[in-house]
């Protein structure tokens, strides 16, 4: 297998969280990282040997700061696809730049869930606002309408309960083209961390699970509990995936799961907030893995060790980090962002909570769990 | 407690493997880092928001950089004193800059030693040549001659055997002022990494058992076995140390175990070598207890879980790495140096090692061990 060398530079298309542990997984590997953003001092150019800030619309800097990538990789899908395509002019861009179309596009989202033979929510696209009839036909009530592309974290979403609140949730997000889903009783919300190496192997960590607040991820526990018959499917669905599109790197996806069933919500072409857990959980973190697969190293093991909560802490819950530091069950991580806005992600807590055992939840608690559970 | 707050910045004197890792900590941390080395492209450098190039001895540099730092710290004993006190006039440099005296010569290492409480080999000082037939009268043969500074890994010392060895071995260390120490025979090599808060809380990671070669450290067990009995012993000499000095920091400290004697061989003021494995092995790992003691902060857990084993890959080693990725329980971490060079650091492996027991090893593995450990 021919690799990337020690010493060698990938480049990060983006600055944030994921970016900055991205870089600290580099950085252990021995690599160089360059970072491209379009804000300074962001929390991943300040682990790195360079930040270049630009616009992600500025090919010519975009292709000048590429030559100097022996690999160039991304840390969000909302990353101009054209960028990508003038980076990889100088060097190969792992994953590919086809992923940031099938996953910053809410619409091509669901049909590439389907052609890899997963279910999703009932959906429709909505172009302009004739269409909301017709949509609100297929799909039914309650919906959700979501902008196709730009939303991220519960924005550029309004959810729909009686039809006439259609034209005012069509104001709502800006009168964009959209995508009207139906509003789903799931019983819980599950994801998968896969990875795809060059040369095709595949890698899966456990199915954990997700509560999310407003549209934002509060928790994940992992693994998921009593979720291993639904594992095979799950690897399944992300196979496809990955194969699909000649994935290099990780990949994550976002189901519902209704009884036996999975519904893909989403699937983002990088590392991936519920997948924190194994930096501590882990035998190969997600950082790490992502890492040697665009490096076109031998991927590590995804073999989770005990059981794990990872709370992302939102806004001023940064200082939460304080009570925490002396706890031996609990690892803290800053991410170095300095402004704190509401909601805003500055960090997170991992909890090892190996006591919990895992098995099936009481029934109960699944049927309270899905009254509440509506997916945002 | 005050402590820094996240987003403030670290300055490290020194920009090796040890700044890397120190470097890596504090961005978990949420914390800026600052390196001053006096060479580019130091594997610190690289993870750092920013690189000063210049020579320890250029004061007016060390300001210059100092003033931008709210603390500053140091990755190697061999740091001019001079250069930590400049540093001291614009930022809290922690651990004290006399700590530096104490560690970074040999001489002086001894006599703060024993002031402490602690045994050690039998030395005595060499100023000058006129001064090897008393310090051999005092000291006896066999015996290892040193500088009094700037050695490490195995640099600067002769090992005399016979008394007219004597003044060939003078000449091998460049005349410098020096010290003749005993070479002791011992049962093994242990360390202790001991850490103390801005407030004086302390804090210890189990007793570990090294093992050298050519004076560099090979390989590293943790925690040593049956070594119960001497952790009080040690951990008494560490606080004794830590509190003689004021000292806020990780601190390491090196002995032979001679029966149920521990003789101090080495103190180092600053995270070391035979704490890699804590990386992987403790709760909160070394580099991370040392950026919490500087800024400040509640120090964290240094539980170890299970069993480790730590090599360094040195040199050409540093190829090794690629057989592990796929391997569970090796942990691969590659120092990003540009040259290899024979005997250099250039990464290393830690091992989960936890199917072996701990216990007392075979009496006869003791004795033959005994009989090749010489210290370097």
């Amino acid at each position: 297998m021919t690799g990337l060398s020690p010493g060698a530079s990938i480049g990060i298309l983006g600055g944030g969280q994921l970016g900055r542990m991205l870089a600290i997984a580099a950085a252990r590997h021995g690599l160089d990282v360059h970072i491209y953003s379009d804000e300074g001092e962001s929390p991943a150019g300040r682990v790195s040997v360079s930040e270049t800030v630009a616009s992600y619309m500025d090919y010519a800097a975009v292709r000048q700061w590429a030559e100097r990538c022996d690999v160039v990789t991304y840390e969000f899908e909302n990353v101009d696809h054209g960028a990508a395509l003038a980076a990889a002019e100088y060097a190969p861009v792992r994953p590919t730049p086809d992923a940031l179309l099938v996953a910053g596009e809410r619409l091509r989202e669901k049909q590439f869930a389907e052609q890899c033979g997963a279910q999703t929510t009932a959906y429709a696209p909505v172009d302009q606002e004739s269409d909301l009839g017709s949509a609100l036909e297929t799909v039914g009530l309650p919906a959700i309408l979501k902008t196709r592309t730009q939303g991220y974290d519960g924005k550029g979403q309004v959810r729909v309960r009686l039809s006439h609140e259609l034209p005012k949730a069509w104001a709502g997000i800006g009168e964009k083209p959209a995508i009207l889903e139906r509003l789903v009783t799931f019983d819980r919300e599950l994801s998968l961390i896969a990875a795809r190496g060059l040369e095709g192997e595949l890698s899966f960590y456990d199915l954990v699970e997700n509560r999310h607040e407003h549209g934002v991820l509060r928790e994940t526990t992992a693994p998921a509990q009593a979720a291993e018959h639904l594992a095979a499917k799950a690897q399944d669905i992300a196979a496809h995936m990955l194969e699909a599109l000649g994935y290099v790197g990780v990949l994550a996806i976002e189901f519902f799961q209704v009884g036996d069933d999975l519904l893909v919500n989403e699937i983002a072409p990088r590392v991936h907030n519920t997948g924190h857990w194994t930096i501590e959980g882990a035998n190969c973190d997600q950082f790490a893995q992502h890492i040697r697969a665009i490096a076109g190293w031998p991927l590590g093991s995804t073999l989770c060790r005990g059981r794990w909560r990872m709370r992302n802490l939102l806004g001023g819950e940064i200082r939460e980090l304080n009570h925490y530091w002396g706890d031996p069950n609990a690892f803290g991580h800053h991410y170095g962002k300095r402004e704190v806005a509401p909601g805003r992600k500055m960090g997170h807590i991992t909890f090892r909570e190996s006591d919990i055992e895992a098995g099936p939840r009481s029934s109960a608690l699944r049927i309270a769990q899905a009254r509440e559970n509506r997916q945002d």
